[in-house]
């Protein structure tokens, strides 16, 4: 049967139906008063999103446009930066760094375990000549389903006192907290396609005071991407240049509907998710990537012993059209990755658990009893 | 009466009903092999557009996008470049150039008159050492409707030998003649919301082989626009970032519409409704600020003589809810536009002018008897 896809992934991440709706309206001009209004209201939703009163600036393009803003807009050719890597996002900061001149230290975890905490903070004290001019980091590190302590991390960062905090947050905003003020990040950066249920397109970047005292030195060169022609333009609730208009439809509708489920709800949400799809792939003997008390609250990763995961992971797509996320890079055929970030409701991760459990019964890899692994699910979904 | 808005600018452009609804439909994983088979048949619909055998990429982000794109991966700092500037977008080449440290020598004509082909040819000539890297240049000039000779300044640069031709060809891609391939253009930067009748979001990147000659030598630096990623990608009918999968749904529909209409047939619609715009124009005694025979097929701007062109221009929303572009920078209250790119039929030109007419009389404004204008445009479009 045709387009009954559920999309269990990491990004584009399943849109409600209202939110489409408002996505195929007829565009109107991105320059009217009506245009913006909308403008001023989702930036508003925006701030409310990323608990700031500081700047949230929408740019369309992936959210790798809004990591290289992030970069861009507040160093210089040669600073020294603090980059954490423990996955592909993490190695994708250290190349946009690099692709800038910047001069990198890279603090490493091995893939499926956290960010040290402790390695940061050691090479923040010894910098006592504050030599280190930001520490740049991914939140939810989508290609291996660990969350790192971003809020530890920034408190390190504090105590330096001159670095900026700079934070890839595009599978944690909206679903964990990230209280861009009171964590007293500087940039933090996210996608359309991810806890805002709308499709890809947009991406954001928040911006503290620091950033902007950042910004005015920053040497890197820049146009497109140039975060001051979009605070110039932002006064005046308009863009720099022509916005992707229906995307700004869609993004209003899906904050609305995310202010009206209200944050703690949502972060209670993707909580409860994490544990019901942990738990159902543990009972059914499928061990988790991520070290254990790390999990993402967007992205279960899968490490099943002695079963190729592309093979399962394509059977629950023609078995049951659930499209699953498979490993990256050299993680391909390792690891398969649930994606419960978004527009997902208790019945998509019970529904995902039992597809997955079902589709081992009928490959003869399930080592157990069909429905153990529903039952745990279920269990931690009450 | 709400929600009945006709648009009248030069983007976005009006959309199709059925364009609108594929941009409405549930996202798909965009590395899917379903999203790579559609990657596949835009890519064909993009070459014929293009009237290319050669690369034609696929970038999310505006037209400036493109065009910075477009600098960057073909030039390197200091390089000296000849920059045509007739107007905002010409400026906007100006700009960008300069913002990556090229030696940019500016090319100058007033808003209004086409950029004089033999000042490039003078310069190109006169280079016999071969330091001109690129001439860049706008083909339809939005901000003024005029359009500029790129057939002819393109033969000039060929006469050259080593300079690259780099056009934003945003206005004219899909309006009239653009034939990448036969006039030997090297880059061509276009966007979505112009003559592909969909919403704005997407942007596109010609590439010739001597483009990619050039872009190994590049060494601006880059990263969410390093186009040597989107061709590696592309091979394999990908992206390197997560795309705006709904727009691709989006363009997808809207350039089927274009290939069953035809490029001639398009082509001759848009000559259809510039001459009609500008009959019609003329006819109720308001001059075309385009000098006469430099229109572009896209845009007529309008200079009334003794007449606040805003207040016309919010007049005919504020009555008829057409929207009209205004004057863009010292244009404001001078001049204003009527969009005729994209999806517009006969019917929408000719009420536009019937529009403008009433609203002129309306005023007071108008100097000869209400239907004049009409009568005339009608008179074009047989």
């Amino acid at each position: 049967m045709q387009d009954k896809l559920t999309l269990m992934i990491p990004g584009p991440t399943p849109v409600p139906e209202k939110v489409l709706q408002a996505l195929g309206k007829h565009p109107i001009g991105h320059r009217s008063a009506e245009f913006q209004e909308l403008v001023k209201r989702t930036t508003e939703q925006l701030k409310w999103l990323h608990q700031t009163r500081g700047d949230v600036l929408t740019i369309t393009g992936s959210g790798t446009a809004a990591m290289e803003a992030g970069i861009i807009n507040t160093l210089s050719r040669g600073d020294l930066v603090l980059c954490g890597d423990n996955g592909k996002f993490g190695e994708r900061w250290v190349k946009v760094a690099k692709a800038y001149g910047l001069n990198v230290e890279v603090i490493k975890s091995k893939w499926g375990s956290p960010l040290a905490n402790s390695e940061f903070q050691q090479a923040l004290e010894a910098d006592t000549n504050k030599q280190i001019k930001a520490v740049i980091l991914t939140h939810s590190e989508t290609s291996t389903g660990v969350i790192n302590d971003l809020e530890t991390i920034s408190k390190h960062v504090k105590n330096h006192g001159k670095a900026l905090i700079i934070a890839d947050c595009v599978t944690s905003l909206g679903a964990c907290n990230v209280p861009v003020d009171a964590w007293g990040l500087d940039v933090v950066v996210s996608g359309s396609q991810k806890g805002y249920m709308m499709p890809p397109g947009l991406s954001f970047v928040a911006m503290s005071k620091r950033a902007w005292e950042a910004q005015k030195k920053s040497d890197l060169p820049k146009f497109y991407l140039d975060l001051e022609s979009y605070r110039k333009t932002a006064v005046k609730n308009s863009n720099p240049f022509t916005p992707a208009v229906n995307l700004y439809f869609a993004l209003e509708v899906g904050l609305e509907m995310m202010q009206k489920e209200g944050l703690q709800t949502i972060f209670d949400r993707h909580a409860r998710h994490r544990s019901a799809a942990q738990a159902g792939m543990k009972a059914i003997g499928l061990p988790l990537f991520a070290k254990e008390g790390h999990g993402s609250p967007s992205i279960t990763a899968v490490a099943p012993e002695g079963i190729d995961a592309e093979v399962l992971r394509k059977a629950v797509k023609e078995k049951y059209d659930i499209l699953l996320a498979g490993g990256q890079d050299h993680l391909k055929g390792k690891v398969f990755r649930i994606g419960h970030l978004g527009f997902v409701n208790d019945r998509d991760v019970l529904t995902a658990v039992a597809a997955i459990e079902s589709t081992m019964q009928s490959l003869n890899l399930l080592n157990c009893d069909m429905g153990i692994g529903v039952a745990a699910a279920a269990s931690a979904l009450h």
